[in-house]
């Protein structure tokens, strides 16, 4: 059954250019795209077309990371860095999921907010607990999302009340393996997500490798953040070259474990060859960057070396799904990163802000965040009506300034693997 | 007449510190604040209270700095540095406003938005066109604001198409400032407003300050904002002893005419101590020098001086009129400024944000921006059920998250000088 949606489309054409067709037809075949066309080629007359006028039509946006407990808490207790903030906001609010009335009404908050916004992937950190870690992937599958979500694992460096025994975490990750097998989702994937090198402890960091191995799944985790957190893994892991490599020599940092590594803020030369070498994907996070002092990552770097980088939400250190936010916020950290610390690397630009939030982290997922044959056919349609001006304004321009002003209210329709996303 | 509304009142006890009063009476006797109260005195019983019930009361946020024309292309062609980006984007944009039906058409968008948001009061730049600029005044005052709009001057260093001859400035502004007070406005007011000094002759400046002081009226300009503009000032006032002494030798910098300078990133102890000195009022817009890369002011010192300083949303190198945004981007700056350039000035708190959005910004309209007795009353009932969650929630924490996350949405109702805005 191929169809077409018509309007004003735009994607990446590279990493720094967007590609526009305007009044154009993006012609798909169930889940896959064909390709998108000025005029509508012959061999597809008669095609129903959804024609959506001079609105906007873009790849959804792919959050990388995001934390799905910690919603309930976004824009909440920003004075704090990493460290102190995960001990009193974070660790305490993640505890209430091990109860499932709570996670219930919490996860259906979370899951409806993202549903209205332009986010078609999101890679989920949950928590340890596993029926509310199950819940939340039920939620996700039948809201539409393409997601990866990760029950999380914790046996060292946290209070009582969130801390797991080693075999506990390898049994209940495993568990929750073998119920999502059962389940049979269509979108929605496991993803295999220690929480970061001080909440794991070596023994417990091999067996995930095991477990990694045989059911062949994806890894999510941090890197080097924070330079308090950085110090605190030298010490952990006085063996390991650099933060990174401690995740290396347990297995997991890319090379046959597609691997997503959030941050990235401080990573040195070794770290960053290592991450280039072995494919791992950048989630670049900058208004959670900003917002625990943690400072911001060399992205400008991470794009010329041709890493794999997308963006992040983050939140609860993010304050918002929304990921026209987290694009502004990857220019203006860029911005100040040149102006106050290295004018070597220049400011991010408005094309390469949406290939991250497009291509960039849809490559995760295999061919997604793209317009291109044979991507998914991830799309939003995005209506600017709201956002009022008395001048002629063209495409590019549009995109441009929904990037600093839109939100939800700008998302008109929703399409995830080849199916629209109803209210 | 007197009145009052019941709700969870908030103000500035300090500039670092919130007053909060649960389930609170904010009484006020037709245009003045007479006090809050957690139980209505026996004195006002009997008077009328407007319930608000959960809701949070903040006094009206004071937008310091924003430039009404440029509300067109806010969120547009961010990728310049000052110099750059005011001939690119701002001069043809003001140009524009020549034209009295464009200017109709542009005006009611930015007053009508400013109208929703929850801002009171505001300083606002017009263009050198003084029929726009009125016309733009008669349609503030009808919004029922309070501000203070400024026709611009400029006789040099800008294109043809936007550049006045000195004494066509001079009459033009007279003739504004004679026109303007035959309006017998309530609410709107002029203030004198020399671009900057690259656009102003010295010849220019000095009839201005004649102008000043027959009119007695406030002035606004701007301040060492980027490298680039503080340098070409050195070159076109070799006699000054910095960028700030340049407008203090025509005596439009503070003193015995009320000030306001906005931005102020780049000012040396110098130009500190002077401002000081001079009470000059310092708009700090957070969103703009990040936009720009011009860099983030030394906010904190300016706090610890006891200078005064408020917030400007500076649209359209800032790209909203929501001073929720330039609360939130003031933190996020100063972290950013605090971890990348100067630990020394430790990042800026939410309670210290809201106070320069309130009482910090509103004491250049006189008693403005708290609920102490004989303060103006201006007030924002805030509604933030659109921002969901599964806990419970103090009434600081809710307002933090607002911070973070409302707009527009969350303005229940908006009290300007004693009056209900409505809709």
């Amino acid at each position: 059954m191929i169809k077409a949606l018509k309007g004003q489309i735009v994607y990446s054409e590279s990493s720094n250019k967007l590609k526009i067709c305007e009044n154009g037809y993006l012609v798909y075949e169930a889940n896959k795209i064909k390709g998108v066309y000025p005029t509508l080629p012959e061999e597809y007359e008669g095609i129903l077309v959804e024609d959506y006028g001079n609105r906007i039509i873009v790849p959804g946006f792919v959050d990388l990371h995001v934390h799905a407990p910690q919603y309930a808490f976004r824009g909440l207790g920003m004075d704090m860095e990493l460290l102190d903030w995960l001990e009193t906001n974070t660790f305490p609010e993640e505890s209430k999921y091990k109860d499932i009335i709570y996670a219930q009404k919490a996860y259906q908050m979370f899951v409806d907010n993202l549903k209205k916004s332009a986010t078609t992937r999101a890679c989920i950190f949950a928590t340890i607990h596993k029926e509310s870690t199950i819940l939340l992937m039920d939620m996700l599958e039948k809201a539409g999302l393409a997601t990866m979500v990760g029950k999380v694992n914790m046996d060292r460096n946290s209070p009582d009340y969130l801390r797991e025994e080693t075999e506990e975490s390898v049994n209940e990750t495993i568990s929750w393996l073998e119920e999502v097998q059962k389940k049979q989702y269509q979108h929605t994937k496991p993803i295999l997500t220690p929480r970061f090198i001080p909440s794991c402890t070596d023994e417990l960091m091999c067996k995930l490798k095991d477990i990694q191995e045989k059911y062949q799944i994806p890894v999510q985790s941090h890197l080097s953040e924070n330079y308090g957190e950085i110090s605190w893994v030298q010490e952990l892991c006085p063996k390991s070259e650099f933060y990174g490599d401690a995740y290396d020599q347990f297995g997991l940092f890319g090379r046959d474990s597609k691997t997503i590594m959030a941050h990235c803020v401080h990573s040195d030369e070794r770290e960053i060859k290592r991450m280039k070498e072995n494919g791992v994907f950048i989630a670049h996070c900058p208004e959670s960057n900003t917002n625990l002092s943690s400072g911001v990552a060399p992205v400008r770097q991470y794009l010329e070396e041709g890493m794999h980088v997308g963006l992040g939400s983050d939140i609860a250190a993010g304050s918002t799904e929304n990921m026209f936010v987290a694009m502004r916020y990857a220019i203006q950290a860029s911005k100040l990163r040149w102006r106050l610390k290295d004018e070597k690397l220049s400011p991010l630009t408005m094309p390469e802000v949406f290939y991250m939030a497009t291509k960039g982290g849809g490559e995760f997922f295999g061919k997604v965040g793209s317009f291109e044959a044979a991507y998914e056919m991830d799309a939003v349609v995005l209506d600017d009506k709201r956002l009022i001006h008395p001048q002629e304004m063209n495409v590019e321009q549009r995109l441009e300034r929904m990037i600093y002003l839109a939100d939800e209210r700008e998302v008109y329709a929703k399409y995830v693997v080849g199916e629209k996303v109803s209210d």
